[in-house]
């Protein structure tokens, strides 16, 4: 079936009690699950398993493609955000996706900036939030927003499944969110969808065409740091993330903003002395620098085997 | 059938269920209505009103008590909050409510306080929110997660009627919570219902309690305020609001903190001339003040006939 691209609220919930309704039953209590796939629009391979994911493991799926200006700080940044509707439709569509929801800011903001907001708290503070101030207040408040307006009803006694698809990439995001379903009690499960990579090693990111072809070279840096101490975890051996460090400030074109090992929920950096203890458990490898024109966020979970 | 009181958030949604679908369908799409009314206890002939009107609309009507710390700013204040579930649970079941939902603390908040919250915004700056810094911030967070957990599903294409209950002496509440459901696109419907008054006109309020005769007696000087300007309204005149204040401040007893005329919705006050224009359209008029130990707020609806 083609892909139904939708503008309005009203749409997208007709679209998706019509999609619900004329699918076979195979939630978990007998009636057809949702997923959601929230994006910007501007979409690469990362997206498209994103997509890919969500329609894996549910009956419909729809995917929202809105540019948030309450999430950018700079007005410049937002104005040369890629808007690529048609192209975008098109991966969303070989992925399987059922509806597309992509509306204008006057449909999500009516009448101008909402005045009641989420805010995202001191799990904002650190890392991306140190250096966007609001931005997750943003990604909070617009992820609040698509979650209630595609929010399925399910029949009495039988809950409709609901999930929504972020990617792992941008793993503060995945913290925060899953932080907001918890405290407020949102009815959805949050998946979060592994990393792609090119083969060289660089995490896809829309970010990425900026990058001259040296500026590339001298990026990949930044995965072979995580995979450094990804190694090293794996081996029960103590991480040194200092090494990591040392490596990324090494190669020129980098500027290193962060590298840290930190606890996968709370982003809070480990307790036990990274240099001299063996690694147990797991936890999440994050790095943050400047490429030439370009600031690239990377990580990966690590994990004693 | 008697009142059925649970405790846990899962006990909740499993009544809700469970009562829903042994209803008639007697709901807009064909499918029964859900009525919430959220209340911290310590309920008075106020709050059985509010009930009254959500088992006058819904099929299934769910009360919430949740003496919420969140939106106290005194912890004395907190720690002398009735409570008094037994005659809560008898008035509501008197009221006809179905399901009492009176969680403990960390049935609210597993793991102590919220991280990602609502915050009200400007709408919390004046009025209430000016003397209770974070009041309202508290009220929507809780507000936000009992809305969730009592969100009734509906089969697919038939949604399931969504309705919440609030009391309108709590004008801000009532407004803010009315923002926060628009800008969040909340699937439910905000019921806002009519002050309570005593024979006397004083607005019922669980806070009376504590006046003594005489502060009952002055705290009259409120209702007889407001009257004087919806009177004035009704008759097309100017409000001349400074007569009301006049009137407050004659009062021994009485220690005004606000009144004025302002917008329903936003709270704003009127940007037309009250003591020289005549009164037309809608606004509402809001008083404050300290009687006694107790502040005490009131308001009208004013109405140009």
């Amino acid at each position: 079936m083609p892909i139904e691209i939708v503008h309005t609220r009203a749409e997208l919930q007709s679209a998706i009690s019509r999609h619900l309704a004329g699918k076979d039953r195979r939630g978990a209590e007998g009636t057809p699950s949702l997923g959601l796939v929230p994006t910007m629009g501007a979409l690469h391979d990362g997206h498209r398993r994103l997509a890919e994911a969500a329609v894996e493991g549910n009956d419909v799926v729809v995917a929202s493609i809105f540019v948030n200006p309450l999430q950018f700080g700079d007005p410049v940044d937002l104005e040369r955000y890629p808007r690529t509707l048609q192209a975008d439709a098109a991966l969303l569509e070989k992925a399987g996706v059922d509806v597309v929801f992509a509306p204008d800011l006057e449909e999500m903001y009516p009448g101008g900036d909402p005045l009641v907001r989420v805010t995202a708290g001191p799990l904002a503070s650190a890392w991306e939030g140190a250096s966007r101030p609001g931005h997750f207040d943003g990604v909070c408040t617009v992820v609040a927003k698509l979650l209630h307006l595609a929010l399925p009803g399910s029949a009495a006694g039988a809950p409709t499944a609901f999930r929504a698809y972020f990617g792992q990439k941008d793993a503060q995001q995945v913290a925060i969110v899953r932080r907001m379903v918890k405290d407020l009690n949102f009815p959805v499960e949050i998946v979060s969808v592994p990393i792609v990579r090119a083969e060289d090693g660089l995490a896809l990111s829309s970010r990425n065409q900026f990058l001259s072809a040296a500026d590339r070279e001298a990026a990949l840096v930044l995965s072979r740091a995580l995979r450094l101490v990804e190694e090293r975890a794996a081996a029960h051996e103590p991480l040194m993330p200092d090494d990591a460090v040392a490596l990324i400030e090494s190669q020129p074109g980098v500027q290193l903003d962060y590298f840290d090992v930190v606890d996968t929920d709370t982003l809070e950096p480990l307790a036990f002395n990274c240099r001299e203890t063996p690694f147990t458990g797991e936890a999440l490898a994050i790095v943050a620098a400047k490429v030439g024109p370009v600031r690239l966020i990377d990580n990966m979970p690590l994990r004693a085997r």
